[in-house]
């Protein structure tokens, strides 16, 4: 069977096992490693509450190859003060210890819960013995996949493969948790590996517009947690004639990221916990790109938006209610709705509809809301996902 | 026993009737009346779509005296194109009819779903019903609050009576509906007759301060309905020395109509749909009082501080978090965080506290939380409620 893990690409090698920072036994301790060395470039969340992970990794990106990602899970080591710093430090020194290389050559993600300190000699101990299990197998790329895990119920993993010049690429990744959500836990960590010869700029601007346009646009609560990080390595041993500037090959490149990107995307939101279905908002008609993307984040946001799709009803007013209030500039007279192809709402007047092919539309796993707001030739569009009791009860019965 | 309703000013008569909106056979229809013209201020919903109802009360709410207040519940006449304009004028020509004043002298409200015609002879033979039963009586008062509700479990009111210059002065009031989120419903409706003399410009200031420290101060989830409108009606009649100017008897006056309206917001946002507890946050030490304002909703709004509070959590991480994706100015080294009494957090570093104590903090049916940005010295409060299974379960499986 095809190796669909990040371990696919050529280069790189990986890890995962349980180490101690979660109770359940589950694997926490994630370790991902390009020993010849890899171009990389990083998202980070845009939370002003940063974790100490992502302050190191924010430095350590900076370098111009990296050899190895270090992650642990069940623990989020953010608002944990100097200390916390300290252990992220330890943690990229461990790591570039056992595979001999620089501390700063080592990124870094934690994620789980907030406001704990983490077990830094179970952790340490951890990488030493993942370090001592590296493996380009398709089952060591499974284990990191699972390491990165929190309330996922699952491992999401996407890959790619094409040609550049000849050459046989691949891009593969690994994501955990758009739970988001996860019960005091900071959420959304991505692992993108690449065999592509590419330069580091080129990486770093097709890594954000895959991004943009896949995990930037799930919504599950609306909020950036503390931990969301974003990381792609190119090993750059395919041997595909170099990416260099944004030549059809540069294109090929990015529209496979965004591919994986995507891929990923939608195993999160209907990973999300207690999501049951997921949505896409369409908003067009807006007077800029920002009124576009504001309005239908107000919308994939709106709770009761989101009771109504669990709830496979066609309640089309939640939903001009939801753009109504989002502060975006909208015509009344010629605001318009339609769920799936059927139109709801034309001209601000309702129209007449089958109110059960409308609820069927709204009862699929997968269902578009289309909003024009009558005021300009702008669009944009978003993810979301339903709300469902078991949301609620998965995040009120979790105690600390 | 004393009268608690909207009829307990001088000069106010009310009715509240079933006229067939709502298929339930509960009150729908409710009417309020000063047969000698009163002074009226208002305050409407910024959301971008509103109802005819809400179109047409801007409007007539300029006229020097308003005689009467006419609303329905069950439909909230909204996203109705001309014919729901053409509606809310019917309402009020025939309720101007029924009392023999001028339409433009008639204020109205509509609240309940979205998007549906009224059935409008219903609604006039009711008008002429309610017209024929108005009385000053606390049972009128009663059927009024009454007839206003829609998901609302019980009817809402409150009272305050005072003296200005040694004469007795009353302010009463009616709303309806913080469930907000009621399936399919616009929301917030709030009466308030009092027979103080005051200037329109004065009661106009004083109805937008209290409104801004109440209601204004409420989340259930985020957004502004369709519909939400507050009125005050001052009928002059309790003989105090006029209120012209922002002297002590003013003062007394506001600081009077602002405990009515903190006592009304209480009693809306615990009577959300599906809460169980209710919560103040305050925060501290923000850069500009719009920031302070900002975080607080921010917290109030997130879904996993709202389901913490239900389960009685003390899991202030997800606080730090939702105010780290506000999008105000902090200091991470600053931050802290209180709930009740108890520190949890402080100078960017976890504190030891007992967890059982805080578990029963936030187990009470209100607690206050309390953070404190370090980046300047503004503050600012708003008032949430907890997010329940309940409440997934109302706007779910309610369909249209």
């Amino acid at each position: 069977m095809a190796n669909n893990t990040v371990t696919a690409p050529k280069g790189f090698l990986a890890a995962g096992l349980h180490c101690g920072v979660k109770k359940s036994g589950k694997f926490d301790l994630a370790l991902l490693a390009c020993p010849t060395g890899a171009k990389a470039a990083a998202v980070f969340t845009t939370n002003k509450v940063v974790s100490a992970a992502v302050q190191v990794c924010k430095k350590h990106v900076k370098s111009a190859s990296i050899s190895a990602v270090v992650v642990n899970s069940g623990n989020a080591n953010t608002c944990t003060g100097k200390r916390g710093l300290a252990n992220a430090v330890k943690m990229c020194a461990e790591t570039a210890k056992q595979i001999e290389i620089g501390p700063h050559n080592v990124l870094i993600a934690s994620t789980g819960i907030i406001g704990k300190h983490l077990p830094i000699k179970k952790i340490t101990a951890g990488i030493s013995k993942a370090a001592a299990k590296l493996s380009a197998s398709s089952k060591a790329g499974l284990d990191f996949a699972e390491a990165i895990m929190t309330t996922d119920t699952k491992p999401k993993q996407a890959v790619r493969r094409f040609e550049i010049s000849g050459a046989k690429v691949t891009i593969a990744g690994a994501v955990k948790g758009a739970g988001m959500i996860a019960p005091n836990m900071a959420t959304t960590l991505c692992f993108i590996t690449t065999d592509a010869a590419i330069t580091q700029p080129l990486l770093a601007k097709a890594l954000k517009a895959a991004i943009g346009n896949s995990l930037n646009r799930l919504t599950v609560d609306g909020h950036q947690s503390t931990n969301d990080t974003a990381i792609i390595l190119a090993s750059g041993l395919a041997g595909n004639r170099p990416i260099v500037s944004q030549c059809p090959r540069y294109k090929r490149f990015a529209n496979a990221l965004a591919e994986v990107c995507g891929d990923l995307a939608r195993q999160m939101v209907l990973d999300a916990e207690g999501a049951t279905r997921m949505f896409k908002v369409v908003v067009k008609g807006a007077a800029t790109k920002a009124d576009a993307a504001r309005a239908a984040r107000a919308i994939a946001d709106y709770p009761l938006v989101k009771c109504a799709v669990n709830g496979g009803d066609p309640n089309w007013g939640r939903i001009i209610c939801a753009v109504g209030s989002a502060g975006v500039k909208l015509n009344p007279n010629k605001l318009a709705c339609k769920l799936g192809p059927i139109t709801v709402f034309k001209n601000g007047t309702p129209r007449k509809f089958d109110a059960k092919k409308a609820s069927k539309v709204v009862s699929q796993t997968e269902h578009t809301i289309t909003v024009d707001l009558g005021a300009g030739k702008a669009s944009d569009f978003c993810y979301g996902c339903d709300l469902s009791a078991e949301y609620v009860r998965i995040n009120a019965d979790y105690h600390t």
